[in-house]
Protein backbone atom coordinates (compact mmCIF):
# COMPACT_ATOMS: atom_id res chain seq x y z
CA UNK A 1 0.00 0.00 0.00
CA UNK A 2 1.43 3.37 -0.56
CA UNK A 3 0.44 6.61 0.32
CA UNK A 4 -0.37 9.85 -1.74
CA UNK A 5 -0.52 12.68 0.72
CA UNK A 6 2.19 11.38 3.32
CA UNK A 7 -0.55 9.68 5.53
CA UNK A 8 1.03 6.24 7.57
CA UNK A 9 -1.35 4.87 11.01
CA UNK A 10 1.05 2.87 13.09
CA UNK A 11 -2.13 0.29 13.69
CA UNK A 12 -2.82 -2.81 15.43
CA UNK A 13 -5.65 -5.33 13.35
CA UNK A 14 -7.32 -6.12 16.98
CA UNK A 15 -6.68 -2.54 18.56
CA UNK A 16 -10.13 -0.88 19.00
CA UNK A 17 -8.22 2.43 19.12
CA UNK A 18 -6.30 1.71 15.45
CA UNK A 19 -9.65 0.52 14.24
CA UNK A 20 -11.55 3.93 14.89
CA UNK A 21 -8.94 5.85 13.32
CA UNK A 22 -9.02 3.50 10.37
CA UNK A 23 -12.91 4.62 9.83
CA UNK A 24 -12.48 7.89 9.78
CA UNK A 25 -9.67 7.76 7.36
CA UNK A 26 -11.55 5.42 4.71
CA UNK A 27 -15.27 7.73 5.99
CA UNK A 28 -13.40 10.52 4.42
CA UNK A 29 -11.78 8.61 1.66
CA UNK A 30 -8.34 9.50 2.72
CA UNK A 31 -5.12 7.68 1.45
CA UNK A 32 -2.94 6.40 3.59
CA UNK A 33 -0.44 3.25 4.73
CA UNK A 34 -0.70 1.12 7.43
CA UNK A 35 2.44 0.34 9.21
CA UNK A 36 1.97 -2.66 11.74
CA UNK A 37 2.88 -2.50 15.31
CA UNK A 38 2.31 -6.29 16.59
CA UNK A 39 0.92 -5.91 20.07
CA UNK A 40 1.61 -9.60 21.47
CA UNK A 41 4.35 -10.28 18.85
CA UNK A 42 7.99 -10.51 20.60
CA UNK A 43 6.67 -8.99 23.93
CA UNK A 44 4.98 -6.36 22.18
CA UNK A 45 6.15 -4.47 19.25
CA UNK A 46 4.98 -0.77 20.73
CA UNK A 47 7.48 -1.20 23.85
CA UNK A 48 10.84 -1.03 21.00
CA UNK A 49 12.63 2.29 20.72
CA UNK A 50 12.32 2.95 17.39
CA UNK A 51 8.36 3.38 18.01
CA UNK A 52 9.19 4.84 21.30
CA UNK A 53 10.32 7.76 19.71
CA UNK A 54 7.28 8.19 18.18
CA UNK A 55 4.88 7.23 20.72
CA UNK A 56 6.22 7.67 24.55
CA UNK A 57 3.11 5.86 25.80
CA UNK A 58 4.09 2.89 23.78
CA UNK A 59 0.55 2.37 22.61
CA UNK A 60 -1.25 2.38 19.68
CA UNK A 61 -2.33 3.81 17.22
CA UNK A 62 0.30 6.69 15.78
CA UNK A 63 -0.80 8.95 13.23
CA UNK A 64 2.11 9.91 11.11
CA UNK A 65 1.19 13.51 8.34
CA UNK A 66 4.16 14.59 6.92
CA UNK A 67 6.16 16.32 9.77
CA UNK A 68 3.13 15.79 11.87
CA UNK A 69 2.99 13.09 14.74
CA UNK A 70 0.20 12.22 16.52
CA UNK A 71 -0.53 10.28 19.32
CA UNK A 72 -4.42 9.17 20.90
CA UNK A 73 -7.17 8.46 18.63
CA UNK A 74 -9.48 10.78 19.93
CA UNK A 75 -7.02 13.47 18.80
CA UNK A 76 -6.02 11.88 15.54
CA UNK A 77 -10.51 11.90 15.11
CA UNK A 78 -10.39 15.84 15.68
CA UNK A 79 -6.57 16.51 13.80
CA UNK A 80 -8.68 14.68 10.69
CA UNK A 81 -11.68 16.59 11.14
CA UNK A 82 -10.07 19.56 10.94
CA UNK A 83 -7.48 19.38 7.94
CA UNK A 84 -9.73 17.34 6.09
CA UNK A 85 -13.47 18.48 6.83
CA UNK A 86 -15.25 17.02 4.39
CA UNK A 87 -17.27 14.58 4.27
CA UNK A 88 -17.74 15.88 8.06
CA UNK A 89 -17.57 13.80 10.98
CA UNK A 90 -19.26 16.00 13.02
CA UNK A 91 -22.05 18.05 12.98
CA UNK A 92 -22.30 21.75 12.71
CA UNK A 93 -23.96 22.97 15.72
CA UNK A 94 -22.38 22.76 19.00
CA UNK A 95 -25.24 21.38 20.65
CA UNK A 96 -24.99 18.45 18.36
CA UNK A 97 -21.10 18.26 18.21
CA UNK A 98 -21.07 18.09 22.10
CA UNK A 99 -23.79 15.04 21.91
CA UNK A 100 -21.19 13.08 19.60
CA UNK A 101 -17.61 14.01 21.61
CA UNK A 102 -19.74 13.07 24.66
CA UNK A 103 -21.34 9.86 22.83
CA UNK A 104 -17.14 9.00 21.64
CA UNK A 105 -15.95 10.15 25.33
CA UNK A 106 -17.82 7.61 27.24
CA UNK A 107 -16.69 4.84 24.89
CA UNK A 108 -13.15 5.79 24.82
CA UNK A 109 -13.09 7.07 28.64
CA UNK A 110 -15.30 4.56 30.22
CA UNK A 111 -15.30 1.49 28.51
CA UNK A 112 -12.20 1.12 26.74
CA UNK A 113 -9.45 2.14 29.07
CA UNK A 114 -11.01 -0.21 31.99
CA UNK A 115 -10.52 -3.18 29.39
CA UNK A 116 -7.57 -2.95 27.26
CA UNK A 117 -4.64 -5.12 26.68
CA UNK A 118 -2.07 -3.93 29.64
CA UNK A 119 -5.10 -3.70 32.35
CA UNK A 120 -6.09 -7.43 31.60
CA UNK A 121 -2.41 -8.31 31.54
CA UNK A 122 -2.13 -6.63 35.50
CA UNK A 123 -5.34 -8.21 36.38
CA UNK A 124 -3.67 -11.70 35.99
CA UNK A 125 -0.10 -11.43 36.25
CA UNK A 126 -0.24 -9.10 39.62
CA UNK A 127 -3.74 -9.26 41.47
CA UNK A 128 -4.00 -13.41 39.82
CA UNK A 129 -7.11 -13.77 38.31
CA UNK A 130 -7.78 -16.42 36.61
CA UNK A 131 -9.23 -16.34 32.58
CA UNK A 132 -12.76 -16.69 34.04
CA UNK A 133 -12.49 -14.12 35.98
CA UNK A 134 -10.58 -11.59 33.87
CA UNK A 135 -13.52 -12.78 31.36
CA UNK A 136 -16.20 -11.60 34.09
CA UNK A 137 -14.25 -8.25 34.74
CA UNK A 138 -13.91 -7.13 30.67
CA UNK A 139 -17.65 -8.73 30.32
CA UNK A 140 -18.92 -6.53 33.83
CA UNK A 141 -17.30 -2.67 32.29
CA UNK A 142 -18.39 -3.56 28.95
CA UNK A 143 -22.20 -4.55 29.64
CA UNK A 144 -22.41 -1.58 32.16
CA UNK A 145 -20.95 0.89 29.69
CA UNK A 146 -22.88 0.19 26.85
CA UNK A 147 -26.02 -0.04 28.87
CA UNK A 148 -25.47 3.32 29.96
CA UNK A 149 -24.49 4.27 26.40
CA UNK A 150 -27.78 2.92 24.78
CA UNK A 151 -29.22 4.78 27.48
CA UNK A 152 -27.65 7.85 26.33
CA UNK A 153 -28.96 7.23 22.79
CA UNK A 154 -32.15 7.45 23.72
CA UNK A 155 -32.41 10.36 25.20
CA UNK A 156 -32.04 13.04 22.43
CA UNK A 157 -34.44 13.43 19.57
CA UNK A 158 -32.14 12.78 16.92
CA UNK A 159 -32.59 9.59 15.67
CA UNK A 160 -31.64 8.05 12.55
CA UNK A 161 -28.89 5.13 11.06
CA UNK A 162 -26.03 5.93 13.06
CA UNK A 163 -25.44 7.73 16.97
CA UNK A 164 -26.49 11.22 15.44
CA UNK A 165 -28.64 11.08 12.42
CA UNK A 166 -28.30 10.03 9.00
CA UNK A 167 -24.47 10.35 8.17
CA UNK A 168 -21.69 8.67 10.44
CA UNK A 169 -19.94 10.51 12.79
CA UNK A 170 -16.76 10.59 15.47
CA UNK A 171 -19.35 8.46 18.16
CA UNK A 172 -19.59 6.06 15.57
CA UNK A 173 -16.02 5.21 14.85
CA UNK A 174 -15.77 4.83 18.49
CA UNK A 175 -19.10 2.57 18.89
CA UNK A 176 -18.96 -0.14 16.53
CA UNK A 177 -14.71 -0.71 17.53
CA UNK A 178 -16.66 -1.61 20.98
CA UNK A 179 -19.29 -3.56 20.02
CA UNK A 180 -16.38 -5.68 17.60
CA UNK A 181 -14.68 -6.04 20.91
CA UNK A 182 -17.92 -6.94 23.10
CA UNK A 183 -18.29 -9.56 20.78
CA UNK A 184 -15.15 -11.08 20.57
CA UNK A 185 -15.51 -11.58 24.84
CA UNK A 186 -19.13 -13.03 24.56
CA UNK A 187 -20.59 -9.99 26.07
CA UNK A 188 -24.46 -9.88 26.74
CA UNK A 189 -25.73 -7.63 23.91
CA UNK A 190 -28.92 -8.23 24.19
CA UNK A 191 -31.70 -5.20 24.51
CA UNK A 192 -29.04 -3.36 23.36
CA UNK A 193 -31.36 -2.20 20.27
CA UNK A 194 -30.18 1.05 19.21
CA UNK A 195 -26.64 0.15 19.58
CA UNK A 196 -26.85 -3.03 17.64
CA UNK A 197 -29.04 -1.25 14.69
CA UNK A 198 -26.53 1.29 14.35
CA UNK A 199 -23.35 -1.09 14.06
CA UNK A 200 -25.63 -3.08 11.45
CA UNK A 201 -25.79 -0.27 9.58
CA UNK A 202 -22.31 0.83 9.49
CA UNK A 203 -21.35 -2.38 8.15
CA UNK A 204 -23.03 -1.96 5.52
CA UNK A 205 -20.84 1.08 4.68
CA UNK A 206 -17.83 -0.16 2.30
CA UNK A 207 -15.93 2.59 3.51
CA UNK A 208 -16.28 0.92 7.12
CA UNK A 209 -15.71 -3.04 5.98
CA UNK A 210 -12.57 -2.05 4.56
CA UNK A 211 -11.71 -0.71 8.34
CA UNK A 212 -12.24 -3.80 9.92
CA UNK A 213 -9.79 -5.65 11.46
CA UNK A 214 -10.45 -8.63 9.48
CA UNK A 215 -9.35 -6.86 6.40
CA UNK A 216 -6.03 -5.59 7.86
CA UNK A 217 -2.90 -6.62 6.08
CA UNK A 218 -1.63 -7.72 9.22
CA UNK A 219 -4.57 -9.45 10.34
CA UNK A 220 -3.92 -13.36 11.85
CA UNK B 1 -24.03 32.22 43.87
CA UNK B 2 -25.92 33.32 40.42
CA UNK B 3 -25.61 33.01 36.78
CA UNK B 4 -26.20 35.61 34.40
CA UNK B 5 -25.59 33.33 31.62
CA UNK B 6 -27.47 30.18 32.35
CA UNK B 7 -24.26 27.97 32.82
CA UNK B 8 -24.13 25.15 35.95
CA UNK B 9 -22.08 22.89 36.20
CA UNK B 10 -23.08 19.71 38.30
CA UNK B 11 -20.09 18.88 40.32
CA UNK B 12 -18.12 16.99 43.29
CA UNK B 13 -15.61 19.09 44.76
CA UNK B 14 -13.14 16.40 44.56
CA UNK B 15 -14.18 14.73 41.15
CA UNK B 16 -11.30 15.77 38.91
CA UNK B 17 -13.22 15.44 35.79
CA UNK B 18 -15.27 18.33 37.70
CA UNK B 19 -12.13 20.19 38.31
CA UNK B 20 -11.41 19.97 34.61
CA UNK B 21 -14.59 21.53 33.73
CA UNK B 22 -14.48 23.99 36.29
CA UNK B 23 -10.83 25.10 35.04
CA UNK B 24 -11.91 26.34 31.57
CA UNK B 25 -14.80 27.70 33.19
CA UNK B 26 -12.76 29.86 35.24
CA UNK B 27 -10.28 30.71 32.77
CA UNK B 28 -12.43 32.04 30.14
CA UNK B 29 -13.96 34.47 32.92
CA UNK B 30 -17.54 32.58 32.66
CA UNK B 31 -20.21 33.02 35.20
CA UNK B 32 -21.67 29.35 36.46
CA UNK B 33 -23.74 28.35 38.97
CA UNK B 34 -22.11 25.10 40.87
CA UNK B 35 -24.62 22.34 41.63
CA UNK B 36 -23.56 19.70 43.76
CA UNK B 37 -24.10 15.77 43.63
CA UNK B 38 -22.66 14.09 46.27
CA UNK B 39 -20.59 10.87 44.98
CA UNK B 40 -20.56 9.43 48.37
CA UNK B 41 -23.77 10.47 50.50
CA UNK B 42 -27.09 8.64 50.42
CA UNK B 43 -25.16 5.88 48.67
CA UNK B 44 -23.99 8.55 45.85
CA UNK B 45 -26.49 11.44 44.65
CA UNK B 46 -25.42 11.14 40.91
CA UNK B 47 -27.93 7.58 41.06
CA UNK B 48 -31.08 9.70 41.84
CA UNK B 49 -33.97 9.60 39.10
CA UNK B 50 -33.77 13.30 38.35
CA UNK B 51 -29.87 13.03 37.88
CA UNK B 52 -30.36 10.29 36.04
CA UNK B 53 -32.12 12.01 33.25
CA UNK B 54 -29.97 14.80 32.93
CA UNK B 55 -26.44 12.27 32.70
CA UNK B 56 -27.53 8.71 31.78
CA UNK B 57 -24.30 7.28 32.91
CA UNK B 58 -24.68 8.42 36.25
CA UNK B 59 -21.37 10.19 36.49
CA UNK B 60 -20.24 13.90 37.32
CA UNK B 61 -20.00 16.18 35.97
CA UNK B 62 -22.57 17.63 33.86
CA UNK B 63 -23.09 21.26 32.04
CA UNK B 64 -25.89 22.80 31.12
CA UNK B 65 -26.15 25.91 29.24
CA UNK B 66 -29.63 27.01 28.42
CA UNK B 67 -31.32 24.07 27.12
CA UNK B 68 -28.29 22.33 26.16
CA UNK B 69 -27.04 19.45 28.37
CA UNK B 70 -23.75 18.03 28.21
CA UNK B 71 -22.26 15.22 29.70
CA UNK B 72 -18.58 14.03 29.37
CA UNK B 73 -15.62 16.94 30.67
CA UNK B 74 -13.75 16.31 27.43
CA UNK B 75 -17.14 17.45 25.29
CA UNK B 76 -17.39 20.38 27.80
CA UNK B 77 -13.94 21.61 27.18
CA UNK B 78 -14.53 21.44 23.35
CA UNK B 79 -18.17 22.78 23.79
CA UNK B 80 -16.65 25.99 25.68
CA UNK B 81 -13.66 26.18 23.58
CA UNK B 82 -16.18 26.49 20.57
CA UNK B 83 -18.86 28.80 22.51
CA UNK B 84 -16.50 30.88 23.95
CA UNK B 85 -13.14 30.82 21.86
CA UNK B 86 -11.37 34.11 23.96
CA UNK B 87 -9.68 33.35 25.52
CA UNK B 88 -7.93 30.34 23.30
CA UNK B 89 -7.57 26.97 25.37
CA UNK B 90 -6.26 25.35 22.19
CA UNK B 91 -3.80 26.46 20.20
CA UNK B 92 -4.38 28.31 16.40
CA UNK B 93 -2.38 25.53 14.32
CA UNK B 94 -3.52 22.13 13.89
CA UNK B 95 -0.43 19.83 14.89
CA UNK B 96 -0.56 22.04 18.20
CA UNK B 97 -4.14 21.26 18.58
CA UNK B 98 -3.41 17.39 18.34
CA UNK B 99 -0.84 18.03 20.85
CA UNK B 100 -2.65 19.00 23.24
CA UNK B 101 -5.73 16.95 22.60
CA UNK B 102 -3.23 13.92 23.04
CA UNK B 103 -1.96 15.05 26.43
CA UNK B 104 -5.85 15.34 27.79
CA UNK B 105 -6.59 12.38 26.27
CA UNK B 106 -3.76 10.84 27.92
CA UNK B 107 -4.92 11.66 31.07
CA UNK B 108 -8.49 11.44 30.56
CA UNK B 109 -8.16 7.47 28.92
CA UNK B 110 -5.23 6.28 30.09
CA UNK B 111 -4.80 7.70 33.94
CA UNK B 112 -7.98 8.55 35.12
CA UNK B 113 -10.68 5.66 34.46
CA UNK B 114 -8.58 3.46 35.25
CA UNK B 115 -8.81 4.68 38.82
CA UNK B 116 -11.74 6.49 39.22
CA UNK B 117 -14.34 5.49 42.02
CA UNK B 118 -16.41 2.85 40.58
CA UNK B 119 -13.30 0.77 39.78
CA UNK B 120 -11.78 0.99 42.85
CA UNK B 121 -14.76 0.00 44.83
CA UNK B 122 -15.57 -2.86 42.05
CA UNK B 123 -11.93 -3.95 43.45
CA UNK B 124 -12.67 -3.90 46.79
CA UNK B 125 -16.34 -5.22 46.40
CA UNK B 126 -16.08 -8.11 43.99
CA UNK B 127 -12.33 -8.99 43.79
CA UNK B 128 -11.56 -8.82 47.47
CA UNK B 129 -9.05 -6.32 47.29
CA UNK B 130 -7.79 -5.23 50.67
CA UNK B 131 -6.84 -1.24 51.25
CA UNK B 132 -3.17 -1.29 50.56
CA UNK B 133 -3.73 -3.90 47.48
CA UNK B 134 -6.07 -1.04 46.47
CA UNK B 135 -3.72 1.99 46.84
CA UNK B 136 -1.40 0.00 45.10
CA UNK B 137 -3.25 -0.22 42.21
CA UNK B 138 -3.90 3.31 42.09
CA UNK B 139 -0.38 4.46 42.56
CA UNK B 140 0.53 1.90 39.52
CA UNK B 141 -1.35 3.44 36.88
CA UNK B 142 -0.84 6.80 37.96
CA UNK B 143 2.96 6.27 38.64
CA UNK B 144 2.84 4.87 34.96
CA UNK B 145 0.67 7.16 33.46
CA UNK B 146 2.27 10.39 34.85
CA UNK B 147 5.60 8.96 33.70
CA UNK B 148 4.49 8.26 30.13
CA UNK B 149 3.26 11.69 30.19
CA UNK B 150 5.71 13.12 31.36
CA UNK B 151 8.27 11.61 28.30
CA UNK B 152 5.33 13.30 25.98
CA UNK B 153 5.59 16.87 27.16
CA UNK B 154 9.37 15.99 27.13
CA UNK B 155 9.20 15.07 23.37
CA UNK B 156 8.27 18.84 21.69
CA UNK B 157 10.18 21.65 21.29
CA UNK B 158 7.25 23.41 22.46
CA UNK B 159 8.21 24.16 26.43
CA UNK B 160 7.13 27.18 28.49
CA UNK B 161 5.39 27.67 31.62
CA UNK B 162 2.48 25.19 30.82
CA UNK B 163 1.97 21.81 28.95
CA UNK B 164 1.81 23.77 25.28
CA UNK B 165 4.05 27.03 25.51
CA UNK B 166 3.03 30.18 27.80
CA UNK B 167 -0.50 30.09 27.81
CA UNK B 168 -3.10 27.14 29.61
CA UNK B 169 -4.83 25.11 27.48
CA UNK B 170 -7.22 22.18 27.17
CA UNK B 171 -4.48 19.72 28.59
CA UNK B 172 -3.55 22.04 31.50
CA UNK B 173 -7.08 21.50 32.53
CA UNK B 174 -6.61 17.63 32.38
CA UNK B 175 -2.96 17.86 33.75
CA UNK B 176 -3.88 19.76 37.58
CA UNK B 177 -6.72 17.55 38.35
CA UNK B 178 -4.55 14.32 38.15
CA UNK B 179 -1.79 15.66 39.82
CA UNK B 180 -4.09 16.38 42.61
CA UNK B 181 -5.74 12.85 42.75
CA UNK B 182 -2.19 11.76 42.46
CA UNK B 183 -0.99 13.51 45.51
CA UNK B 184 -3.63 12.51 47.66
CA UNK B 185 -3.00 9.13 47.06
CA UNK B 186 0.56 9.62 48.05
CA UNK B 187 1.91 8.64 44.59
CA UNK B 188 5.45 9.05 43.81
CA UNK B 189 5.94 12.23 41.34
CA UNK B 190 9.99 12.65 42.24
CA UNK B 191 11.65 12.73 38.72
CA UNK B 192 8.12 14.32 37.26
CA UNK B 193 10.19 17.95 36.57
CA UNK B 194 8.08 19.22 33.96
CA UNK B 195 4.63 17.59 35.66
CA UNK B 196 5.46 19.20 38.53
CA UNK B 197 6.37 22.79 37.37
CA UNK B 198 3.83 23.37 35.25
CA UNK B 199 1.35 22.12 38.29
CA UNK B 200 2.83 24.92 40.04
CA UNK B 201 2.67 27.49 37.40
CA UNK B 202 -0.97 26.79 36.97
CA UNK B 203 -1.66 26.94 40.77
CA UNK B 204 -0.34 30.60 40.47
CA UNK B 205 -3.22 31.33 38.08
CA UNK B 206 -5.99 33.02 40.24
CA UNK B 207 -8.31 31.56 37.76
CA UNK B 208 -7.02 27.80 38.40
CA UNK B 209 -7.11 28.59 42.06
CA UNK B 210 -10.42 29.05 42.25
CA UNK B 211 -11.34 25.65 40.81
CA UNK B 212 -9.44 23.64 43.05
CA UNK B 213 -11.55 21.41 44.96
CA UNK B 214 -10.97 23.25 48.42
CA UNK B 215 -12.57 26.25 47.42
CA UNK B 216 -15.73 25.20 46.10
CA UNK B 217 -19.00 25.38 48.40
CA UNK B 218 -19.36 21.67 49.03
CA UNK B 219 -15.82 20.75 49.86
CA UNK B 220 -15.89 19.44 53.42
Amino acid sequence: MTSSNGIALYSYWRSSASYRVRMALNLKGLDYEIRPVHLVRDGGEQFGADYTRLNPQQLVPTLVDGQTVITQSMAMLEYLEETHPKPALLPADSAGRARVRAIAQAIACDIHPVNNLRVLKHLVTNLGLNEEQKLDWYRHWTETGLSALERMLATDEIDGRYCHGDSPTLADCCLLPQVYNAQRFNCDLSGLDRINRISDNLLDLPAVERATPENQPDAG
